[in-house]
């Protein structure tokens, strides 16, 4: 049994992590997969998808700031005619996918960890494929 | 029901992101499989796998720029005797698998998604075991 | 088919790759499964998982090397309070989770792969969800 759903993301600023932890576990949860996987992907080339700390915001915060001091938005050598090559380079690093284990209907995740969207080149609006497989 | 074959991918450079799409799509089809997954696996420890825009190549060109320099060759405190521990830190930066949803029998990617073989210690031959799972 | 385990993990440093590959071929063993894919999981926003050469140890302490002066621990302009921003910055680098392909009851791994568990705020007991699914 397995479900696929999209989901959609308002992202509001050019480099954020927006949490969709509750998105997905509403997916989860329409799903009725008591155990099994759900497997994350975002159909974009400048955003990705992680899981971090979500209980202090600083912690997402700190992590925007370095991934843009890392991997600023200009550098001499960069041809992408777009400008946003540092996005590009960002959503490889974090990468574009997350498989989670799902028990007891709800993905399975540590104490401090939530599920974000890592948008690179916003605002926009993202979706995000979500696919809830039983077993 | 379930399929595992390996790709060989040729690379032209040490450093370099090699469209691999048209190699996967057609395992997948091969499968048959209409509805899963397709886990993509380099078996390999200095190349890795990652998807991004395959529409203007200078975006690939400018990833690779990038990562070469945040993560150049050569490094005063590198002790590993190869030379190629640059390769190694790229390697694990981009992941060495990806897991793609399978709808219609065929990978489910974004407008722009291409699926890319990250060749860090080139040139070489690759190989990348592929597995379609239904479901 | 399908098991769940949790493996621990006792790390020694602030920064260390842990080889954790015994326990994750014990725990595929454990499971029977012969043909199928084991999913692996970090419950932690401070440690991920990585695949890379486990043959000469200087790879992976170069690795943490070259990580440790890519994100430093200080920066100015971290405002967590717990002084750990670098090491939530690495384990969205290298990610928190890990599939692998299981065939004849063991993981498909190249030549000089091995299983790390990136510890990015050791040393600490950290655990691993490890999920093994027939198929």
């Amino acid at each position: 049994m397995s479900t696929l759903v999209t989901l959609e993301v308002r992202t509001g600023e050019r480099e954020t992590l927006v949490d969709i932890g509750p998105q997905v576990v509403a997916a989860v949860r329409a799903s009725r997969v008591q155990s099994g996987v759900v497997h994350l992907w975002a159909l974009h080339t400048t955003c990705g998808l992680t899981v971090n700390e979500n209980a202090d915001p600083d912690v997402a915060r700190d992590m925007v700031a370095k991934l843009g001091r890392l991997v600023p938005k200009e550098e001499s050598f960069y041809r992408h005619a777009e400008g946003n090559s540092d996005s590009h380079v960002k959503t490889s690093l974090f990468g574009p996918g997350l498989t989670l284990l799902v028990e007891e209907g709800r993905p399975v995740l540590g104490t401090w960890q939530g599920i974000f969207l890592a948008e690179w080149d916003g605002p926009r609006t993202r979706k995000v494929a979500v696919k809830v497989v039983e077993g």
